[in-house]
């Protein structure tokens, strides 16, 4: 039951936010085994001044923040994290997202705490 | 100090965001021993399209989606957790909230995390 | 690559989102010692019924709540995050912030669990 949470500019959202939907799904779906049906999406719209990062930290020429916070359970190993991350840039990148553009942060909890529409 | 985060459509939020606060905090009195004044929440009113879930996963009717995320201190067993579930369930029904369309993801951290108005 | 998020009164935001940046920064370049450039915040600006706390929990004159969320990794001392709180404290103090009125979450994760622009 990963949550996937992504703030980003209020145009982008308006014009791609099924797209950005699907490709973060899909991304988990073949990086992190994630079923299709499992998809649980919050997407907060950002407007002037509410998205603040550096242009140029950690050396690549960044334009624009999609920030992606996923929460999880802790069971994936390092290298499906880091399989998860290139799925991301692949299926964003076909949706027009620039791979310098997203921000990514992952956080782990428990299979105990989650609820999912019953006990 | 648990800090509640709540992400829902802005209908119920209009209608309801002070039940909703009560039932929620109610909850965590009944399964967490919250204190009654221990209250810090958060409620990001949702617009279409922003909140994007599957209608039947986990073999539920879903119509809506009410996310729930809470940020606790590392220290409640299991058995609290899962009354917290119930207790949420129960007392969001009391203000019309069904319990499929309950979203829940409970995060922890440490003592050490918090400031809450003074050192 | 300390993520920070801040839920604040959109008054506040229209009024000094620049500056209380620019003092979480400061903050954690002073105490944890974050580049300067490593910059990613997201300002979430909030309305009326949309923050909900207690006035006097902790034992302070709570009027406010600007809600500091910060995920990082984990790898800073208990010392130094208390540091940063009275960082946070002092130089949101300096653009009219009130102490009592200031609330943070630390939350951790891996050097593993992020993507900043590039694999």
């Amino acid at each position: 039951m990963p949550l996937i949470q992504v703030d980003l500019r209020r145009e982008l959202f308006d014009s791609s936010h099924d797209q950005i939907s699907r490709a973060l799904q899909t991304a988990g779906e073949e990086a992190l085994g994630t079923p299709t049906d499992d998809l649980f999406q919050v997407f907060r719209p950002r407007d002037e001044g509410e998205l603040k990062f550096d242009p140029t930290y950690n050396g690549v020429d960044r334009r624009d923040m999609v920030l992606i916070q996923v929460l999880a359970v802790h069971m994936h190993p390092v290298s499906a994290k880091q399989a998860f991350f290139r799925k991301v840039v692949e299926h964003l990148g076909e949706v027009g997202v620039r791979p310098a553009d997203i921000h990514i942060a992952l956080a782990e909890n428990g299979f105990e705490d989650w609820y999912a529409g019953r006990a």
